[in-house]
């Protein structure tokens, strides 16, 4: 297996999904050591740095990519396996930007009223215990909290001639914001353009479900991923497999139908998977799914279905993809899965 | 600690929270061996019995009480400690109810479109393994999935002399369809009228978070609580708690509604445990909440806020009422506490 | 036809549809000179009074009645035709109650900022004119705009042993708040309880559409209406009929689905009146409805769907009775005719 | 005033905002008359046509355009002139699209439901009564309307670096679908990028608001505009400007943020015409807003919020760009504004 290193200049960030051109031609069955920037570009490195003067909205989740996947056609499924995700810097950042995040009022949820107070924390990495530390602004409470790495964007170009910003995520993934895009994860993209064009970055040491004030614990990350390409297949909206779940992912407004998405998908997979009827699978995902929102401040919001194969007869998803990807990862060496508790 | 066995007569079941006549008066820190009749008042018993023939929506979830609660004033707080929930009946039932349910269009979400057809499954329960056994209709396809009671629907009366149906959760609690409602948890609702009118029902063998379907697989159930109060203190909106988590739920329409009133008691609840600034609760709480979407099914839709305790300096909830209740529990005997997995 | 006047004391106004005792029975056919109190309940007198202080948002719309009509029964359908609003005091009043209103966060669009402040306006009624003078609170600036008298909360009591506000809107009417509830109007109701049990209040001098600050120009009002029923035929959502339009309310959350409600509803009844395959009415009705938006304030929000009269050929509603009862209105005397320009 | 002619190529046409390169510059001040394709691109040309053979929603609303605005850039304020718009076929069309529509399960609001049958139906224009005639496919029910032409979409390219489908309506502007986008009225649109590239199509001979099927009575249209330049002082939104109202369009989702939206841009505007405090906008505008809804079906919903100018004194907005327009509107002859009745 192939394995490619690259770490992007300041120029070669992207902003969009679709619209740049690769950075790279790659093979089906690469592996890719990568370094993805900050959220924020690295433009908030203290307690003094505040978002109202430094961040535009139009420039953050700069985007490691995209790269071209030859033989990538519309109607395939793209896979893209995350290998490894390990802070890349000794501290992390996360900022309450002024209308911006899940308990103010926003650019769409527009009110009269002032905004939360402009405020940005510094979590330190302390890698003997896994953890960062959350330091309170406003009195000297602080708590150690795990590292529980997660890639806020990946993603492919979109369809219908689109080009959209890193900001939101949609049908072709994106900035979906889900704990889940965690290492041990295999994705799956249905391909909109030739070569896919897809890029990750957004790196997350940490984040709540809902990612709530709008930002996780931010940070630069060594990201090892491998990609694989399945023909025809293609999911309608993002799917994602680990040892222990099928996913899928929803990203809309309101709410309530970035779920229905996210479960008509699950449901169209096990009719798939099991060779069932729309309405058998719709009664047994009924009775064993699970349902973590993923962010609630991406504009379109995102919430993740997951069903647990340890319930089920054992299938093989797109042709076995996550289980082979999974064992070609061995053979990257010392990579520590890193599952979530 | 005194005991009170009590199973409704037919007669006796109420369908509303507020209204009804209360069952019997208590005194705060009684435990209750109660029996609950199934969601479906016992209309569904074969793969035979449709829901359009033998359903009305508006005599589900009966309900086992209300019980009045001596000394219980509004602005209080009840506390309701569930110690076990074991099903009563040898099978549970669950039905795709014509234009209820979340992947169908409603009375809210109404279309033109034809219902999705009227089917009932029924689940037998297996004792020996502690699962029911999900049976395809359309197809052989069989799977034993592990029970894992839970109670939907967990109310007091509501204030501004509503009365309200035990289909539709709201701040008063009622049918939030949580399988976090389980053995073991400690629900704190606040009181909005003399006596406080508490009741339950609705009980779950088994359910994915969502509800999918709109029904869980429904039965009767054995379920044996502990009541208390504390006086003041009332939350704004059902607060649980139980060994790992402290958690708020939400309930009302469009989801992100319910995730932003949720996410804001659990801030709340912070900001009193932790004696933390408001946006310093904000920022702990997005890097650490759980959000399991709950029912978006039941007209409201509800979302479960939780913060695991393990990561967080030991507090105090409520003057300690949960390890309280947990100790009073052990006395009521060989209780099997029922972690879900 | 018999003339009832009256005027409830303060005593006699309940605050909900369902649970309040009928405070008379009449005869279909009757028409009623009533008097209602603003919906602050009289608080707000000057622009010193502030909602914070004076209102409790569990006793506004203090409802006039509620009525209990001879022979009603669930099924059938109620109509109340106004004949006459006219303002019963010299002054109206509005305020920007705290976390209540459209340009807010709110208890459900909960978030953490601080609310708007608190303010009162005054308005007073110039009878020459037929105005209310907008008095600025911030700057010298005034205007005169027109007094255009409607009722924002017409309703029955609900279905299924419920209580609900005379704050929110829903299925049986209440607190819909649009300006097509005005004198012409005949606003029809499914009845769900013995009686039918209506009542109205909540009088605007005027009202923008979306009520966005939250109130109108609330002042007391003398009501003219006439009651009549129709056995069987109830609309499953309230329906409104004037000279120039069909037309139909849906209140719910989010407001797409309020708009879903209320345009199936005129679907079916286009169905009827028309004879009209689902399919055509469905389209004939996508060129020719108006959709203005009633509120986006009262927790469940209103969406009218009016169809002109005027392009159509001429049918006749709920066996003419809005015709009828214009004739009847005529009996009654001086009332002069309201029409919103 | 400079006179352009330009009907489009089937190969110049685009079906983005942005993206696309300009057919042509022109400079602040000019007059266009310009062709427009309906926005089937002319697929469905008889009753036997179904949109789910002959059209792809990646290749709807054909824009004519963009054109680049010399001098235009970001920030500035691009005014469109509507002064005439004529149907250029004799025929117009409408269609049930399947799964999409407002009342029917939608690739958002998923169902696992049926579609609705696929179902066009055929206008034709009586170009002696001004009218287009409904004829019902199920039964013998016609019916002749009012044509009341109409620009589904007109916008300018995206920030962000963002290319958008046609399909739907954003910040830019785009396919807001309001009947308000009609002879007579000056629409203002923020500039993102030199040049503004604004572009504009389908042509709608009549719609209802809501759009509730999906589609308009659809059809090619003759366009009459006239482009000018503000520099500086662009809106966040679009707003709208004729000789009765001022008008603001916010498009989004849930519908209640598409209002707050546009209620928000309409309180701005008051602030900056009349000189008030934010309260006493909101105030003024809570009393005389007209709020109708423009569509439910574009992925975003649009809602119009308008103030009428007749209860208002008398002020200039954007520099009397509005009075200007009409003035040199009639300088291009017998050009008939189309009141809408």
């Amino acid at each position: 297996m192939e394995l490619i290193e690259f770490t992007p200049t300041r120029e070669q960030f992207s902003y969009t999904f679709g619209g740049a051109a690769p950075v790279m031609r790659i093979k089906p069955g690469t592996a890719l050591k990568l370094w993805t920037e900050d959220a924020f570009n690295y433009a908030l490195r203290s307690v003094e740095d505040l978002a109202s003067n430094k961040i535009s909205l139009a420039e953050v989740n700069p985007q490691t990519g995209p790269f071209y996947v030859e033989g990538a056609e519309p109607g395939d499924t793209l896979a893209i396996h995350i290998v490894d995700l390990t802070p890349a810097r000794s501290w992390g950042v996360s900022s309450a930007i002024p209308f911006f995040g899940g308990l103010t009022s926003t650019d769409r949820t527009a009110t009269l009223q002032e905004p939360l107070p402009d405020t940005t924390w510094i979590y330190e990495v302390d890698t003997a215990s896994n953890t960062v530390g959350f330091v309170a602004r406003h009195s000297d409470f602080t708590v150690q909290l795990p590292i529980e790495t997660m890639l806020g964007t990946v993603g492919v170009a979109p369809p219908s001639r689109e080009v959209r910003t890193s900001l939101v995520p949609e049908r072709f993934g994106g900035n979906m914001d889900t704990p889940e895009m965690r290492a041990g994860a295999t994705c799956y993209l249905g391909v909109n353009v030739e070569g896919a064009l897809w890029s990750l970055g957004d790196g997350h040491y940490r984040q709540g479900e809902g990612e709530a004030c709008g930002t996780a614990v931010e940070g630069a990350m060594n990201v090892t991923v491998i990609i694989d390409l399945i023909k025809g297949g293609g999911p309608a909206w993002p799917r994602i497999e680990n040892d222990d779940f099928f996913m899928a992912v929803g990203s809309s407004r309101p709410m309530e139908d970035s779920w229905r998405i996210g479960q008509v998908e699950l449901v169209r997979w096990f009719e798939q998977l099991y060779n069932l009827h729309t309405m058998d699978a719709y009664q047994l995902l009924s009775q064993m799914t699970h349902a973590p929102i993923a962010n609630v401040v991406d504009a379109n919001y995102s919430v993740v279905l997951k069903a647990a194969k340890k319930h089920l007869p054992t299938v093989s998803a797109f042709d076995g993809m996550h289980a082979l990807m999974r064992e070609r990862a061995t053979s990257l060496g010392s990579i520590s899965y890193n599952p979530h508790v």
